[in-house]
Order: structure tokens, then C-alpha cells, then sequence
């Protein structure tokens, strides 16, 4: 039987080549059972003027579709597929019916109904886009990060590839971790001293699972990430919120049974302010003499570009008691999914025993990528890069931001990539970025970052990460807009 | 100042090109410190006899580290360490010291002693490789994993490569699972019913953290995969171990009061039985009748290739009480940490918050190219050459066994990639194992896939996946000599 051309239809929406979408089709149709074994495929002649494109494009996709053996060719008479096709099954797939499991009862922990923020998965279509966090590929380098890509990807580094790493990390990684990012931050540490983690959040959870239980007590930051208390919440562990000030986390504040600290001194989440010196030394004698951890998130420490940034808390560390997270998916982008935790071995022994446990290793194609782009001098270039773009930005912004009487909640900041905004007394930022998106305007209301009950609601942040200079004028006169009209 | 010709030195175990790796030597001498800004580079003529390469590689070298900004051109007078190259830091980096913290009561919960295998990390440097669960470069397709990710780092994946994707997957990876890969194993599924995962072992994990806790019931096959005993003692669940006899897991031992059982029906691991129809039936009938889930972890059905695979348990499922695990990190390579869980609405929704807090997600990058691999055919291609060599070296492997006189523990199988095998009464696989690796034979000891204090110590795993065909009798020789001489 031969099939007919009028089953091919291009998808005007399908992303690749018009070869590799050819092939698709007819790969798909023989994996359903739509063709079968020995049927004889439309001549490329037929197909290309169906289709309304090249002839040598369907002869590519044929040919590859020959070496992959879903199709023979039988000389003059023209190509079928072949005997050796893979056969869909043979028997039936079950209709779907009511679940007779009752899941109310068959669920032994839930996890939804988290604090984690969320934002439209089609944010890039926006026209203003204040919201924190993604990549702009305007800033990002695209052509060397290919290339590391590739290069990861070569003979050379087939094992690298493909190796179950089991407990292990990409060697070549965590040497440039101890060489580059760490000396920059005034820590020496060795191998065993880091862990490479599926980003900074995975270095969270590793860390709030190996260090804290039930009968333990977590300092946080209020406001804060709101994922670290989706995180402390799962570990059961007593959690005490403390409010920041204009320089971070108040060391005097933290109640002397507490076992763990977290804290953001480069870049406080999302205040943005940065720990001076001196708080810095009063926040490390403070654990000292409470004898607690301190779990220091290095928060775009990268972005210090209004001032240099400060010794890292993990550098001015006698005792062994900081925990630093590091991380590059937000200098890089946060689809990667890497970072790092560095502490002592005895710790990070733990955290590697339950990584292990929970997801064996980061990918070895996404390790051996980023050890290529670091080795290479080009994540120094892109940081300094994004750095000049950003201060750039930031100086739009706060010239827009007082053009358009908002008002700044947070001052003091060495740089960073946002603005932590209070609106008027009494605003909803909720119901304001609900009003917004309808502008095409993207903020982040500031709610989901506070601890408790009564959470402020005239918070938002205001971040410059992703949008382009020449917009942000009009963004922040559209959100001055919608404040004035309450 | 110049630098001198002097510093620099060739590394010849460097993995890359000579002029990445002259471009990695300057770069990590800006960034330590020993390179200053303002001072001058040796010429490239210069260099290049030094180093005894060709000028245009230095000269390559030096062109992009202009590029990106770590060296300067003053016209006819050379290369220079620019201005604005990255700064080494100006505090000092601590030296180690002995830390003051008490980790044996710092840390709340301990990971480490768990079962987990492992394996030298040079095992393929080994010349009679039995072991399990690593890539074969000379099966793998290479050449089309390393296109498909080339496309999957082109300009038209730029928000695929680099968005945070939050609790969302790739949505086109999702799809082929569901039109591909589930319809072969009989399964009717929806978006909503899948979540991709860093692999099987963490769809395991999140299954184990959702469904069980201290208060119930998990049954296991004896013997089984080592990390799964490891995550649910993680859970704190009651764990019951039933022996798998020549057919896997028999359903009349099931205790009443068991709640989720997990086995893997396809090719027990580590026996390699295949659940026959009528049992999959029962141990359904079992489930139901007891109210229980079952975990089907579908390991290693696509190597069937002795007979055609048995439907799916989620196939024969029609009260939703199945969840199935799928993995590609054992069919494409294990480094690439990609599996997926299938199944019911609410199970899904309660395991991807949990992913979610734990991770995010897997990194956009290998969906992507996983689900052009699977798109474009790849994938079924490499199934199919993988299962074509496996037979061929299962029957040289079948013979060896034969002619040396040793002992196959498991006869009925379908397929697979390795032989559970039995070794005279009284022998301690372990020592074997110790004592082959000096005659590069590498083997797994089967003690660590038991349950319990008493746990054999004669049985033992022969895996063909990363063995060249020609070296199996001679390896297999070995084998038997080690077990004649005790």
C-alpha cells in the first residue's frame, strides 16, 4: 500500500528545520501505527511539491530516516518502511475511568500550597517586564556558552558525558570553584570541602535537611526568599522570623537557642541592602557565642558594582561554622541549575550522602559546560558585562523612579539587579500587579516575601534584569499611573 | 613590566585545544594575581616559539581575550593585561584552621552508610568490564545526541536553554513521553498525570517521600536495587522484604497490611525475571484487594529482546493504583540524570511541589535535547542497535558461562543487560571481586542488593552493557579460575 501525500501537513508552528520536522512526521506515524511495515512512502519528487519546498530537503530527511532503519529503499521503486521499523504494541491502551484509589487517604505528606513565587510562563511576550530573574539574551553570551556546550560534548569528554558519577562532582568543576569563584570571595577550601548542587535552592534544602530537626531552631530574615520557608517548613524545625533593617539581619536580635542562621549579607533578599563590615563581625561573634550555625546565601554578590563587595562571612570564619551557598544559575541563567556549598567536611559529607540519595549528581554534560565557560575567562566577562548593563539600568531606573514620585524602601545597596519599593500606606501591590499585567507591566507584590499573619501588602520589587533601558520610563510612569488611580 | 616567556608552560594531560589552553593559563593568571593589570604580554612570535605551536593559536588566543575584555591592544606595541580585567581579591584569604564546631551534634539527620553500589571511577580503564549501568561509546550515537543538543543551544531554544521553568517541565519532551513512550507500554496518560525527573532514582525519592511515612507500609523485592532500601529508610516507613523467586515478586506473600509496593516488573533487578502476564494480573488483583499502590519501576523494558515486552502493570491498571517509573539515563546514558513518573492527578501534583522545594527542575537544556532525540528517531534507532548488540553478546556471554563451568542463579528472562549468577556454596563475592580487580575483572557482589544481617554472600552480577564481545571469554576464563582457586 503506498501512502498518500495528503497525510503530510507541515506545523507552521513547529521549531527546527523543515528536514528535521519530515522526519518527525513520518517517525511519529510509524511509532502510532499510522504506517506500517513495508508501505511505500511518497516519492521525494511528490512530497517536496506537496509541501511546497525543496526536493533535497526531503531527500535529507529520507536518508536519515534510512540510517535510523524506520525506512529501506528498494532501488528505482522508492523508499518503505522498513521491516526493522520499531512496532507500536499491540495491545490496547486503557481508556481513562475514575480513580478508585482514594488519594485523600493514599497521601501520606503534601507539599502544595507553598509560599514559592510564580510568574506568567509567558513573561518574555510582556512589554514592561519588571520581574526578577531571567535571563536577557541581549546581555547574556549566547555564542560561548555553545561553544563550552560543544566542547563538553566532544569525544574528549565522552565519559564526562555520559558517567554515572554516583557520590561524585565534575572534577574539573570544583577545582575552578576552589580557584576562581572562592579566592575572589577570600575562602580557601579544598575538594572536600564543596558540593555541587542543582542550584542555590537545592544547597538550601540539602543544607536545612542535614542541620536541622524537629527539636532545632532556624533564624530567618524577614522578609526573605520565600522558598527557604517552604524549605524550613518541610524539615519541622522551629522557624524565628527577624525583621531586617536597612543593613540586613540585626545580630542582637537572634534568641541565644537558636542552632541556625540564614542570611543574605551581600545582597539582602529582597531588600536588597548589603551587611557592612562591622555587622558582619558582630553577626559571626553573635553565633560564636550561641554556639549556632550560620548559613550564608552569597546573593548576587556578583552584582556589587556601586561599591566592591564585601568579604564573604565564610572568609572571616575561624570556626568552621559558616556554610556558604554559591551559585550560577542566577549570573549565568536559572535554567542551568547549578551551585555549590561549601563547609566543613564533616558536613559536607552528609549533604553529599543525601544528594546522592535524592538525585545521584547534577547532570555531567551541564557540570563539564560550566567548568569550560569559567575556565575560559568567559563567566568573568559576562559578570562584567551584565554589571556595566545593569548600572546603567539602574541609573534609568531611579531617575524614573523619582520623575514618577515612587518611593524606595531600601537605600543603602552596593548594586544588585532590583528595587525593593513601598507603595503608598494601604495599597494591595497584589491587586496593583493584578491591574498591571493588564498594562503589560510585570512587578513582583512584596506579601509572599514576609513571615506570618499579617503580612504587609505595600511592598513590591521592582527588578531590572530583563528589561531593555528604553522601556523602563514608560513601565514606571504606567505603574505611578495605576498607583494614583488607587 | 613584561611577563616573561618563562611563566608559561604547556600541560600535556590538558583536555581541549592549545589555545583554549592558552587562553585558560592567562586568564587564571589575571585572576590569582600573578598577572597585573598594565602589564605586557610576551609577543605572539615570541610565545609561539617558546611554546613550540603556531603563531596563529596564540594569536587566536589573544584575539579573545581581547574580546572579552582580560586583554588590551595598543596598536604596533602588543598585548597588555587590561584595566579592566577581573581584580584578584584584596583581603586575604584565610588559612585552615581546626574548626571549634561539634559536627557530631551540629548535624540533625545523618545520610551516610547508606546500601548505594559503587565502583572505581576509572572502571573503563579496566579490561574485563562486567559491571553495570555505564555508556558504551561504541553503541552510543554520539554524533546525533551531540546535534540534537547543538539545536537544543540555538537561538530558537534561547527561553528553553536559560528560563526557570518552576514547577512547569519542557512541554515537548512531556508530549513525546506521552505519544511515544507511554503509548509502547500501553499507557493513556495526560500532561497532568507526568513529571520529569533527575533520573529514576529521584521519581523513587519523591515517590517514597509523598506516599510513605512512619506509619506505614512499604514492600520490597529481596533481592532489589540498594537505593531504594536507602530512600525508604529515609522515609521511616515499615519496610517488608518478600524474596523474588524465578518469576519476581510472588503476590500471595504480600502482607495485608502493606500500602504501596514497589517492584520492577519488567527485568527483576538484580535477578533479571520477567513478571509473566498471569502474575502481573494477580499482583493487581493482590493490590486491590489489600487497597495497596504500586510502584512499577520499568526498568530496563526497552532491552527485551529475547521476547517482546509484557504490557505494562499502569496498562492493566484501571483504579489508578499504579505509579510508573521511567528512566532514560539507563537507555541514553546514565550521566544524563533524566527519568519521568506517571501518574494519578493527585499523586503528581503532591510530588512536583515536592520537586519543586527540592530542586526546581531538571535543567532545560537536557529536556531539550532529550526531546529532540526522541523526536527525530534517535532514540528508537539507538534502542534498537543497543538491543541488537546485547543479544550478540548475551549468547557470547551464555557460551562462556557454559564452557567455564559457572553457574546462572536466574534462567527465565527476556533480555536485559546482565546475567545474576551463583557461585559455589560458601563463597564470598566480595573477596572475589577484590581479588579479580587485580587482574583488571571488574564484577558486582551480589550482598549489597539483600535486605537484612544474613545477607548471601554467593551470588554475584555479570553486566554485558560496556564489554567489548571479544574479551568476554578471556574475562569470563578469569572469573572462573578466581572461583577453582577459592
Amino acid at each position: 500500500m503506498a501512502i498518500s501525500v495528503d497525510t503530510f501537513f507541515l506545523n507552521p508552528h513547529f521549531q527546527g528545520t523543515l528536514q528535521s520536522q519530515i522526519q518527525q512526521i513520518i517517525a511519529e506515524a510509524i511509532l502510532s501505527g499510522r504506517f506500517r511495515q513495508g508501505e511505500k512512502l511518497p516519492s521525494t519528487r511528490k512530497l517536496a511539491t506537496h509541501l511546497g519546498i525543496s526536493r533535497i530537503t526531503v531527500t535529507l530527511a529520507y536518508t536519515e530516516l534510512l540510517a535510523n532503519d524506520y525506512l529501506t529503499s528498494r532501488g528505482r521503486s522508492g523508499y518503505f518502511v522498513s521491516e526493522n521499523a520499531p512496532e507500536p504494541p499491540s495491545f490496547n491502551t486503557l481508556r481513562q475511568t475514575e480513580d478508585v484509589v482514594d488519594w485523600s487517604r493514599a497521601i501520606g505528606s503534601r507539599y502544595t500550597g507553598g509560599n514559592a513565587l510564580s510568574k506568567p510562563q509567558n513573561w518574555a511576550k510582556y512589554k514592561y517586564n519588571f520581574i526578577y530573574g531571567q535571563s536577557d539574551p541581549s546581555i547574556f553570551d549566547h555564542a560561548n556558552w555553545r561553544l563550552c556546550a560543544l566542547q563538553a560534548l566532544g569525544q574528549k569528554d565522552f565519559f564526562a558525558l555520559t558517567s554515572d558519577y554516583y557520590e561524585h562532582d565534575d572534577e574539573r568543576l570544583v577545582e575552578f570553584i576552589l580557584r576562581h569563584s572562592l579566592t575572589r570571595r577570600g575562602i580557601l577550601a579544598r575538594p572536600e570541602n564543596v558540593l555541587i548542587t542543582l542550584g542555590a535552592q537545592n544547597a538550601l534544602w540539602l543544607t536545612a535537611q542535614v542541620l536541622l530537626t524537629q527539636r532545632r531552631t532556624a533564624v530567618i530574615e524577614d522578609p526573605c526568599y520565600p522558598a527557604l520557608r517552604d524549605i524550613l517548613s518541610q524539615s519541622r524545625c522551629h522557624v524565628v522570623p527577624l525583621p531586617v533593617d536597612q543593613d540586613g539581619l540585626p545580630p542582637d536580635t537572634i534568641p541565644p537557642h537558636s542552632d541556625v542562621i540564614f542570611t543574605t549579607p551581600s545582597h539582602q533578599c529582597p531588600t536588597t541592602a548589603t551587611m557592612p563590615m562591622a555587622r558582619r563581625e558582630a553577626l559571626l561573634e553573635r553565633a560564636r557565642d550561641i554556639d549556632a550555625l550560620i548559613v550564608e546565601d552569597d546573593y548576587e554578590f556578583e552584582m556589587s558594582f556601586l561599591k566592591s563587595p564585601s568579604p564573604s562571612l565564610k572568609s572571616l570564619d575561624e570556626d568552621g561554622r559558616v556554610i556558604y551557598v554559591g551559585s550560577f544559575s542566577k549570573s549565568v541563567f536559572p535554567g542551568l541549575r547549578l551551585g555549590y556549598l561549601v563547609g566543613s567536611e564533616s558536613f559536607i559529607r552528609e549533604a553529599r550522602a543525601l544528594r546522592s540519595l535524592v538525585l545521584r549528581h547534577p547532570p555531567g554534560h551541564t557540570m563539564r559546560t560550566a567548568a569550560y565557560f569559567l575556565g575560559l575567562g568567559h563567566y568573568d566577562a559576562l559578570i562584567r558585562r551584565t554589571r556595566n548593563e545593569f548600572a546603567k539600568r539602574r541609573d534609568v531606573m531611579q531617575t524614573a523612579i523619582a520623575n514618577f514620585g515612587l518611593q524606595i524602601a531600601s537605600h543603602e545597596t552596593h548594586g544588585g539587579s532590583s528595587f525593593w519599593m513601598q507603595a503608598p500606606r494601604g495599597t494591595d501591590t497584589e491587586a496593583l500587579a493584578a491591574k498591571l499585567i493588564e498594562k503589560s507591566v510585570l512587578i513582583e507584590p512584596g506579601r509572599p516575601f514576609f513571615h506570618g499573619r499579617t503580612r504587609p501588602r505595600e511592598y513590591f520589587r521592582l527588578a531590572y534584569s530583563s528589561i531593555n533601558t528604553t522601556r523602563i520610563p514608560e513601565g514606571i510612569e504606567l505603574i505611578a499611573q495605576a498607583l494614583k488611580e488607587g
